[in-house]
């Protein structure tokens, strides 16, 4: 990667970096060749990790499950995890950024020699950071419908563990919710089960029990650390199949994701969430977890002075 | 776009030329946004259209399939259809390409102001011309599997009649075809019917009818010009389910696709089809389809002196 010679942030790059092909750039320059499989058949798999308060959340986390979903891919990266936390750290540390929004993206690539064997093509590394992106502005609260004109992708098609770029399916959910007058959508799987939206994970609080969906989606960190939070509080929590019954039925509802952390859901299919208020088990997770990140078990602080 | 002002092909884009925000440039230095969703959720759909001894083939139907496909996903293209067909051409015009493999796409684009809402989004238009794509080489057969590992993406997920980049699933398959010593994958429904492989539709011969499968895939136009030849010769037709079982013991196999045409299968599962050679209905069908290529209803010539 090419080094700055200047320390500290750079002006050019306050609103995002890139690292295109081995050299920092500001985002708005951030192009990927058009031949790139990573676009032209979504072979590519990524991760994003949260910058808080001039610290990285659980970055070692996010880094080994990025590196073992390229391995899932037969993806080979430039670098080891050792490498890839450095060079996250040198852009968000070039950026000045202290709330940031940062991906790590791994593509098949470009063919050699017009071969169509995925084989033989040159993976690619790219990432960047951008400031801090809120699926959910503070102090909002999700308006959400369970679709009814699609489901989500299943396992058996795609491995949804593998952070993927396949969004068809959650970009027309987001679609049907805002015809039916909500602003974000919860897939069903094949089977009438709960699985996520459009970049988050969801939990159910059903009889003093936080519940969140064992199948069908992404195994978030964020929900890891609800669910290790929960833990914490002595809330008992499962990781389980929900019918759409059950969700509808839930006495709190919330959504997870590192672009927003956790998100209440107080009104579901056009029905108000209990009172319809955020309540009191998701309001005191919401605060744990953004208290989590001071806590030296998951912070990695940035030294933006480099 | 740019109209360079020397009439006739230009040495520079002979290795392949593409549009990019309205700009003609070497295929080799064309690039997308990072950014562009239609790389970061695959939101996306495209065309492609071949060109053969410099005349482009069914350019109307791809046009009007790629419009379609436009619409359903509420994306909105800069030009219309003849504008669209004019701007490809002028691309082949500059490259010199007389066979060559013509992209069109169109992206959800940038958001604006950070907004996730796909409503609000800058579309873009993109397309490339570049030398022409085997997916087999001339005078090669397929050596093909029904996968195991992975099925294809059901329609209540992903409309495989909008073109699109969900191929996870595909190439997954392609890396199974590998491990089991074939080059070529086809992909099981989850009814455990035939739907297609990567880019290509599939054919079984079957008691003397033609079939092909109804769910599940592209309506391809080389799939349709297919059908229409095999009309034309007398062969019995049909658009139904076909089971593995009734793939398997077809007396010829073969696929279709833009970039390859009518391409012979001759051994599935590592069992040869019929007598392991390409078959005299596939044969015959081939050839009529490169003739094709000579007909006036199908072939739009390109005038490469401007």
């Amino acid at each position: 990667m090419t080094t700055p010679t200047q320390r500290g942030p750079d002006p050019r790059f306050a609103a995002g970096v890139a690292l295109i092909d081995g050299e920092l750039m500001p985002i708005a320059e951030a192009r990927i060749p058009i031949t790139d499989t990573g676009f032209s058949r979504s072979d590519v798999t990524y991760d994003v990790v949260g910058v808080w308060g001039g610290a990285f959340f659980r970055l070692g986390d996010h880094v080994a499950r990025f590196q073992q979903n390229c391995a899932k891919l037969h993806l080979e990266l430039p670098f080891d995890g050792e490498e890839i936390a450095r060079v996250l750290t040198e852009m968000v540390r070039v950026s000045g950024l202290r709330e940031a929004y940062v991906d790590m993206i791994c593509t098949r690539g470009t063919s050699r020699e017009g071969s169509r064997d995925p084989r033989t093509f040159h993976n690619r590394f790219y990432a960047y950071a951008i400031p801090y992106v809120w699926i959910l502005r503070p102090h909002d609260a999700m308006d959400a419908v369970l679709t009814r004109t699609v489901r989500r992708i299943p396992e058996t098609s795609v491995d949804p563990t593998v952070k993927n770029f396949h969004w068809g399916d959650l970009v027309k959910g987001q679609y049907e919710a805002y015809d039916r007058g909500a602003r974000y959508a919860v897939l069903l799987d094949h089977d009438g089960n709960v699985t996520e939206g459009a970049g988050y994970n969801v939990f159910a609080l059903v009889g003093g029990r936080l519940l969140t969906p064992a199948r069908g989606t992404l195994r978030g960190i964020t929900q890891r650390t609800v669910l290790e939070l929960a833990a914490e509080e002595g809330i008992p929590t499962e990781v389980t199949d929900i019918s759409a019954e059950v969700f509808l039925g839930a006495a709190e509802l919330f959504a997870t994701s590192t672009a927003g952390g956790v998100m209440p859901m107080t009104s579901i299919d056009g029905v108000p969430v209990g009172d319809g208020r955020v309540g009191p088990v998701t309001s005191m997770l919401r605060e744990r977890y953004w208290k989590a990140h001071e806590d030296p078990r998951y912070a990695t602080v940035v030294d933006y002075d480099g």
